[in-house]
């Protein structure tokens, strides 16, 4: 069976000197392994420009597990969560909230229109309680990306703090912490940086996690001990994924060589062009005008034509090489199609033919309308 | 840097071919991954015996975070856990209890000792409220082996539920559910196994999981949410470690190859054999004896002759290829090493031949005193 290439957003197709990066074992205590740990927590600061203000700490799972160990730690106790909403990722948060039993409300909008700073202004205004703001970087239920530099002045404004889940968008769209003041951002080895899935990592405050101790509903996502756990002998507290952190090792040098978060989001922004111009070409829709569409993972509106009949698509593309994504708007029949992971302008131009070629087979009439 | 012999607890050393088996990216909502998840769910509950009463859940992070789902999971919020506790593993539980916020007492006995089924069934008699028990198989502190028969023989005759830690036995040590009645058990990859470590799993009676909506304190951890999404549609409800779980499987195959169950056991039994044997032919004690020893991981009491120094023996035995461990015990100074893992006679009596020259090489006296 012929690999394909992952049109998703995540797991993702990677290179094959990162995934040859897990073919040996490693001991979780021993230097050479403790060295990898060093080296991938000191450079994710880097990548926020916050290595004077904040520290890194990876967590085992996915990256849902970063941001429950983020909200589960950084909001305390007697806190109250406001959460931006315009997709599931944002719904996760508040879900996630509630089960953890912290006070929590939500501003929601609908999956095709951004966060709307101004009311969050209002919002932050009317309610004193509100200690911490959650907000999707890029919402990949729809692939839009949502203002957070807005987001974070007027949180800042008004003394709050804000937690970012930039789970599809760390490493390939600018995050400064010197320009976008955050307490916390969650991301994922498994996304822009183009490792294996299996960990993902809070870029959280020092002073607020050492503020945290005690906070966390849970012992396996308390972010405050897992932090005193590197700090103490840059050792993990529970046996972690070993081969998956040397893979990051290899993605975050191949990330750094590609000229880093620039390079990246360079790339992906033409692959993300290739994508749209010639899926238009195609006759298809997208969900959101250019202006909003962060280049991760594109949403298409499901085609009126009745041959078009969306399982009989992906199962042809996947045996010409192609996986793409189910939908998962509320608001509208769609799928998606990712732009991101090892794949340049080459691959996405032999999706398009693979796509034309599927729609040709399926009897869909193609061309724009 | 040549890659040295893990005689660790975990991360272990692994076959060449289940490292090879994470040679390839896999879209985790594709057809043939979902395959794949269904073959490892099969297998799981083959192995313990338990196709026609229980489930396979897996967990992604460490082995600690599939013990934490099964707590939080299991034992509801009015639940009261009875921990049995002679290491830090089973510490650890009590300790999970009480960040999770159930009720939970202990019975502790030294790390040398097993725990006692005779003391269980006196506290059971003696407080109605106790609704599960929790006891570790093979508690890797001191590499005991505990009666969990015995104890769940106990805790069954009480109308209660047990819930078994079994990370460092499961595969090679046997947990018949026909025989050893348990509400579930907990394990990981990265044992046993030799799959490599960020997954664990929970097999799970189905009712009981049936009736744990809503118990879970966590979403990342919830074992109910988790389990449903797979009977839905047999996918992960966040993302799973791909490439992890496809080196699993390529590791469940293996283990069938070898004989399952007995056939792993007798490989690690000879390897124990042979390491005790030796190590007590070089003067050293092993702090239990024989009959309380499984053949995980074997600790050693620290030398008394002044010229053993441990961090010098650690590294001169690494750079003679092989990785051990430090001890973990409260009561004794001592060091660990493990016989499981890709290993066999050889390798075993490999590493002899390294401690001995190391030993020679440090000026300490050996051989039996």
């Amino acid at each position: 069976m012929t690999e394909p290439y992952l049109l998703t957003p995540g797991p993702l197709t990677t290179s094959r000197t990162v995934k040859e990066a897990m073919l040996r074992d490693w001991g979780s205590r021993d230097g050479a392994f403790i060295a990898l740990n060093r080296r991938i927590r000191a450079r994710l600061v880097e990548l926020a420009n916050a290595a004077d203000s904040h520290v890194a700490v990876p967590v085992q799972g996915s990256g849902t597990f970063a941001v429950e160990a983020m909200i589960g730690t950084l909001v305390p106790r007697d806190g109250k969560l406001l959460v931006l909403i315009n997709g599931a990722y944002g719904k996760r948060i508040q879900r996630m909230a509630e089960v953890i039993g912290r006070r929590v409300v939500a501003i929601e909008v609908a999956e095709d229109q951004p966060v709307d700073p101004a009311t969050l202004d209002d919002a932050l205004s009317a309610d004193a309680d509100i200690t911490h703001v959650a907000v999707v970087h890029c919402e990949t239920t729809s692939g839009i990306l949502n203002p957070v530099e807005a987001v974070a002045d007027i949180v800042a404004r008004h003394g709050r703090r804000l937690l970012i889940d930039s789970m599809s968008a760390f490493g390939a769209l600018p995050l400064d912490a010197a320009r976008v003041p955050f307490e916390a951002v969650a991301a994922s080895a498994n996304k822009c940086l183009e490792g294996v899935p299996g960990m993902g990592f809070v870029i959280a405050r020092a002073d607020a996690l050492a503020a945290a101790k005690g906070n966390a509903h849970s012992l396996s996502l308390d972010l405050h001990d897992q932090w005193r756990g590197f700090e103490a002998n840059a050792q993990w507290r529970f046996t972690p994924p070993t081969h998956v952190l040397a893979a990051f090792g290899q993605a975050l040098d191949e990330h750094e060589a590609e000229g880093g978060v620039a390079g990246r989001g360079a790339r992906y922004a033409v692959n993300g062009r290739i994508l749209i111009d010639g899926m238009r070409g195609l006759g298809f829709e997208t969900l959101l005008p250019d202006a909003l569409q962060a280049p991760i993972i594109v949403t298409f509106r499901m085609p009126a034509d009745p041959a078009f009949v969306f399982d009989a698509f992906y199962d042809q593309l996947r045996e010409r090489g192609f996986v793409i994504y189910p939908g998962k708007l509320t608001v509208a029949d769609s799928f998606r199609i990712g732009c991101i992971g090892r794949l340049g302008a080459a691959e996405m131009r032999a999706a398009l033919d693979a796509i034309r070629a599927t729609l040709d087979a399926m009897g869909v009439a193609s061309g724009a309308p």
